[in-house]
């Protein structure tokens, strides 16, 4: 129903003209190494940096590509494609090199985030299902970032699943919000799978499913003494409040603490304040109190400007779907050919030809202060760290790569010694990114061939 | 990787609330039929319709139902849940009663699209997975059917894999927009999955291979003679007509026809004229011409009222993301326990209590005329479509459920007998929907008990 069919495979996840154009690779016998960079062309709006997430989704996909033979019965009867072409697709594997900027690490537009380099067959044909996973996770793991600077520090988390776009992007939400900071997830399938902390409260239904309101909350705590969360909005939260509040005093008879309540409508700057009063006004200084409810960096920051009394937030369907900017423009393109760098001059569409290296240099606090894309091959940039690693050789994954909480570290370090006016959630500054001089004379080189040969 | 390790069902895609609240009604013995509507609250902004589609992943969801051993032994694990729920959850089936609007059928805001009726944990548990698959593709289909609109009788393709929100998105998205009119897909698993048509063309990276366009143009259509679409914009598009008009010339001479040619940037309108023109002067007039790059249906709107000589349009990242309206604002809310009709009143957050049927009036041409919301067991509304269905009972599937491609016809059908200012693409009229007197006069009653019970 998903993708769990036994008979499927993730391969056939590919544009129909990847196929195409690997059987006229085949049919002109065309094998030679061809390299392809992944990397947004601009950024969405209020965006100047992006955090590099999905490389473990595309490494396994790799290593793991096959084309089954029921894949090959249904390719046969669609009657595109020829014999010896899907004889060629039985036996495929990819074989490639790859280089990659890794999970958790900041990167700009304009900047290679990935190369894939191996036989022109391979390093096309894998081009839509790298796109997708690595555009999503990192969309959203920089969404979270945002969510993370509005914050200032109260913990976030995680309730996306309910209006991600489908049930992978649930998971990768989870996983690339954990990437970015957040403390935890609703998601108990991502909790499972990745190892991420989970968390939740209760719905309104479960108030409404008991007679009373008072009722709904004795009942919570009684299951969950010492985690339960309280929703108070349901009819009236100030009302809502004073009813946490006798819970909260009966619990303390019992040796328990209530941990906390949720505001889920309303106007929340107002009412968090209204709350706090109520549970300080009898000595409940420790209850929690937790906020949602179409919330994402702009939102926090309002509540947060306007006094909110809040300790935490969970984030659902703005995070999770990157509402005010769902998509990238991530590109996967052909920069070299049988070491022939190539490019293409398609309006507001460049590429930059050529297998390429990134450089950072910090300054002397250790804040980012630009980057340099040079060639690969090019001599190292002095006192700057290389952003692309070599993740994968020949189709297998090199070395062990990092997990997701080596992921979450490398992020919170380096995204400390991002410059605020570079993470600024509106109108943020540009981070600045040179060419080197040895690849923007190679631009100019190929273009004016490209020019005097096409036009 | 995705969804498909073995040990892990579906069942755990669920927010952590869904658990816990699940335990608190097992140790309330809280076993008595609940009743949670399934509806969107409001219109993103420019739509006045919803076109139902994800039935089909809910109902096999529900039926295959079923906590693991790996998943109980998670559960364990994170401390959170008493010893007899698990042991609960594992002989936990999907129980229940469920009426739908079927899948190709319109539906509007307020409308119950599901109604789940069940033991109040089971039919909670599932809410999660319900508002995610069928906010998602409702939501897409919605968007296709306004690419439909704007297209006047072109042929329409969904490009969107590559920046689709993950993979499942990506099938969602071949199956949601073929559902609501779109020819084909480009993605290869759709194709297989759902027998959805394949469509694609070539890349720009196809063209830069080579050492000349036209070397690539000729090396493709010898691969693929019959349906070649030459991509014509990699350095120049009118030159590319140019070269791709030369290589249609020879195919004559073989006695082949090229099937057509691809724009996909710069300004379409003009160049598709451009490009007609060429094709005109040499009696190509056959040669079809496909636009894609960033269209939806204002984009289509907009070339066509131009004049652009389009043939058919490749959708893609505006649609798999549904770009301008990238969430609905679904909702699966309780509206009766145990024969109580519940609501809650969280400001701009209310709910219609109550089981339910919709009801549609139709006038004497077909038209669609308006809706009534009414309570599921009122008498008949006589001349009207009652359009929920019981699609399972007891957990099982009631009949053999509208194929892909049924649902298909029927949205054609009744897309076509909606209003044109209903479908408008921009500020389109609002569609009535009214309450029943008994479904009205419930709301009031239960409004004034929970007033004065709670307030």
């Amino acid at each position: 129903m998903l993708f769990s069919d036994a008979d499927d495979s993730l391969a056939l996840v590919a544009d129909l003209y990847e196929l195409t154009m690997a059987q006229a690779y085949l049919h002109e016998s065309m094998f030679a190494p061809a390299t392809f960079s992944l990397f947004i062309r601009n950024y969405p709006k209020d965006r100047s940096y992006f955090v590099s997430a999905g490389m473990e989704d595309v490494l396994r996909y790799l290593e793991e590509f096959q084309v089954t033979a029921s894949d090959i019965d249904y390719l046969r009867s669609t009657g595109i494609f020829a014999d010896d072409f899907l004889e060629y697709l039985r036996d495929m594997r990819f074989t490639g090199d790859v280089y990659a900027i890794p999970e958790g690490r900041l990167f700009f537009a304009d900047e290679p985030v990935l190369e894939v380099t191996g036989p022109i067959i391979e390093a096309q044909f894998v081009e839509s299902f790298i796109i997708n996973q690595i555009n999503l996770q990192t969309l959203i793991a920089t969404k979270a970032s945002r969510c993370l600077t509005s914050g200032q520090g109260r913990g976030l988390m995680d309730f996306a699943l309910r209006r991600t776009q489908g049930i992978d992007a649930a998971m990768k939400v989870a996983r690339s919000s954990y990437l970015a900071g957040f403390m935890g997830t609703s998601n108990v399938a991502a909790g499972k799978r990745y190892g991420i902390p989970l968390s939740g409260t209760m719905a309104h239904s479960f108030i409404t499913a008991f007679e009373q309101e008072s009722d709904a909350f004795e009942a919570f705590v009684r299951s969950f003494p010492k985690i339960a969360v309280l929703l108070i909005d349901t009819y009236d939260t100030v009302g809502g409040a004073h009813k946490a509040a006798e819970v909260a005093r009966r619990m303390e008879s019992r040796g328990e603490r209530l941990r906390g309540v949720r505001l889920d409508s309303g106007d929340i700057a107002e009412l968090s304040k209204a709350v706090r009063h109520v549970f300080r006004k009898v000595g409940l200084d420790y209850v929690n109190i937790f906020a949602s409810g179409g919330l994402d960096e702009f939102g926090i920051a309002d509540l947060l400007e306007r006094g909110a009394e809040v300790d935490a937030f969970g984030v659902g369907t703005k995070l999770g779907v990157s509402a005010d900017a769902p998509w990238t423009d991530m590109a996967y393109k052909l920069v070299s050919y049988n070491g022939r760098p190539v490019l293409k001059l398609s309006p507001e569409k460049r590429t930059l030809a050529g297998d390429k290296q990134v450089y950072r240099f910090v300054d002397s606090q250790g804040v980012l202060s630009h980057d340099v894309i040079a060639l690969r091959d090019e001599p190292g940039v002095a006192d700057a760290e290389p952003l692309l690693c070599k993740v994968m050789q020949g189709g297998r994954m090199v070395e062990h790569q990092p997990s997701l909480n080596d992921g979450r570290e490398t992020f919170l370090d380096e995204f400390a010694r991002l410059a605020p006016e570079n993470k600024s959630i509106s109108d943020p500054a540009p981070y600045r990114v040179e060419l080197s001089p040895a690849l923007r004379a190679l631009q100019e080189k190929v273009e004016r061939e490209v020019v005097a040969r096409e036009l």
